[in-house]
This record gives structure tokens, sequence and C-alpha cells, in this order.
């Protein structure tokens, strides 16, 4: 049996989704979470001086897309045929694309133009994405790909109360396709339980 | 027969890599090139107001990485298995997080931010990948991964002449790994092809 090591800071952040997905394949993981004060040694060990990093078996990947891509294929999460497979990554690049727009502003320090950023992200960016998504996911059965479950619904779901906490935006409120997907996906056995176990409290920093 | 139309503006930027690796699969595509001017008609047809799409008989495809990954399958350069895939995966995005670092300092505008980012850029985060990459393709036989050719070795190519023009920096220069991999991307005689037809002036705005 393969051992998988999960190492990210003590937050949900982009690890999240990856821990969804090794719940989701009832993997039983390290969740090796390190606090901002040990990252100046961790970080030496790291391939290009980022988190999270997955070593499986002791083979290091990293890149949060290129191992949830990975765990989705052996969850058969990944679309049956590589037509399916490209529409799950557009969906995914999407939601990440307009996440990174969250995560610009948030640690974006400058009054002035935080303040326009901000104007921006609530007023502007956060309706067109989430309505885009909340039509496709109308237009696909509940799911963002062709009427089933994909690796981008565990990835969306997973970003969820972190979102929250760092930008007070609830990416399915008033939507009810995307709520209703999203508690498709927290009712899932398996990621039930893990959101369950893991630590209570949505911290960021 | 398949079509394919690429619509992207009339630059390198990032249709390049697909314009490489539908010329890699010998397809005949329309390279539908758009100026700043007509933009605004165009962006409302676009499936989240960016570019590249790429229309494969009439269905839409976006974002950049998800088109290439999937015309990389299509040439058998997106891995033998899925753990070879996974580190091509890992590859293009560690590709992307450098370019991206560069798209960040070419577009502010800000003379005081720009300045430090400029330092960065051109003094840290420049030699940091560019380093790495070449001891990666120096332990991968010339290549980014397991000894032969994918389509992380041609989006790293394809992204040389635009970055260049860019921000003057040459991402092969004194780096002999990288620089035989780029040779050997652009002497491969589809790619060569393209290169010698394709618009001679490397454009951008």
């Amino acid at each position: 049996m393969s051992t998988y090591k999960l190492t990210y800071f003590n937050i949900h952040g982009r690890a999240e989704p990856i821990r969804f997905l090794l719940s989701y394949l009832n993997i039983n993981f390290e969740d090796c979470r390190i606090e901002k004060e040990q990252w100046a040694s961790v970080k030496p060990n790291t391939p290009f001086g980022k988190l999270p990093m997955l070593e499986v078996d002791g083979k290091v990947l990293h890149q949060t897309l290129a191992i949830c891509r990975y765990l989705g294929k052996k969850a058969g999460l990944a679309g049956d045929n590589d037509w399916e497979s490209v529409l799950i990554d557009i969906a995914v690049d999407n939601i990440l694309d307009f996440w990174q727009e969250i995560i610009i502003y948030f640690y974006n320090t400058n009054e002035v133009t935080k303040a326009e950023l901000g104007k921006r992200l609530f007023e502007v960016t956060t309706p067109f994405y989430l309505d885009k998504f909340e039509k496709i996911v109308s237009e696909n059965g509940g799911y963002f790909v062709n009427d089933k479950l994909s690796w981008a619904d565990i990835f969306f779901a997973a970003i969820w109360d972190y979102t929250k906490a760092l930008v007070d935006i609830d990416i399915v409120e008033g939507r009810p396709n995307l709520s209703k997907l999203q508690k498709t996906v927290l009712n899932i056995p398996q990621i039930k339980l893990w959101t369950e176990k893991r630590p209570k409290n949505v911290r960021f920093y």
C-alpha cells in the first residue's frame, strides 16, 4: 500500500481540495501542517519554494492543480474521455481564476489599491463568475460537467468555507444550483467524515 | 475531418503554445487574430471574457493550459501513464508560475511598485526558476520529464521569443540544456514550418 504525506500550512488554503480528494479516495494520509514560524526551515526542502506538496511513497509531487488532477484520475473523477477531461480542466481553471482575484485582494496591503480591488471583486468579479458557474451547473444536471460528479465539483466545494472566512464571500449563497452541488459534495460519506474530523477553525494568515 | 479555429489577439502571448501544438499535430487551423479595437465586440462572445479560445467543430474550448493539455494528449505528448502526466502538469505549472511573474511586472504601470517588481523579477525570480529548469532538463535527458518530448517542452519553447520581446529575458541564454531543448523543439519539422510561416514581428500590447 502506498503512503501519502501532504505538507501544507495549518490552514485550508490550497491544500483543502487535495485533502477532500484524498478523503474521497479513502486514502489514509499524513496531514502534515506547519506553522508560519516553521516555514523558513521547510521552504528549502520544497521543489520550488512553495506548498502544498504531496509525497507518494516518498516521491514528491507539488502544484495544487496537478496533484488534484492526478488524484481525480485515481478516483475516476477526471472524465471518461479526453473531451470530458478538457471540460473538467476548464471548469477548474475558471474556478481558480476567480479564486486568484480573491487571494490578490486579500493579500494586498496598499490602502488605495486594496479599495479599488475590493470594489471590483465584490461588485463585478464575484457576480460575474458565480452567475456563470450557477448557469453552468444548472445546465449540467447539478454538476460542472456532463451531469456527473468530477474533481471540479469537489474543488469548488472544498474552497467554500475558506473563501467565506477570508473575504466573507459565500460562493453558493442565493444560487440554488451551486448550493445544491455543495450539499451533494459535502454529503459524500468520506468527505462528510473528513469535514467532521479536520481541525474545526477555518484559520488564515 | 474536424475543423479548428483559434481566436486570440494578433500576438504570440498565451496562444503561441497552442499554435505550436496544433502545428505539431499537422492540424490545419484557422488562426483568427483580432486587434485591440475589435476586443470589445469579441469579448461578449467568449465563455469568460478571455482569450484564447479554440473552436473544435464549432464547440468552444478555452483556458490555455486546458487546451494545451488536450492537444498534448492528442499528440501523444501528455505522458504514458498517470505518473508521467502529473510530472508534465507540474512542469508546465512551474513554467507558468514563472511566466506570470513576468506578465505581472510587464503590465504594472505604477512607477514605484514596478521598480520593486522588476528588481525581484530580474535578480531573484528569473535565476531561481531558470536554474531549476536547467537542472531538471539536465537530469531528464534534455527534456522536462522522463527523457522524452512532452507538451511541457513545447510550451517552454513556444514562449521564448515573446518573453524576450516583452521583458528582454532570454530564457535559454547561458543555460546549455535549455538552449539545446529549445533547438530540439524548434527543429521539429512541423514546428519549424510554423515558425517560418507565422507573422514575423513579435508584437505585444
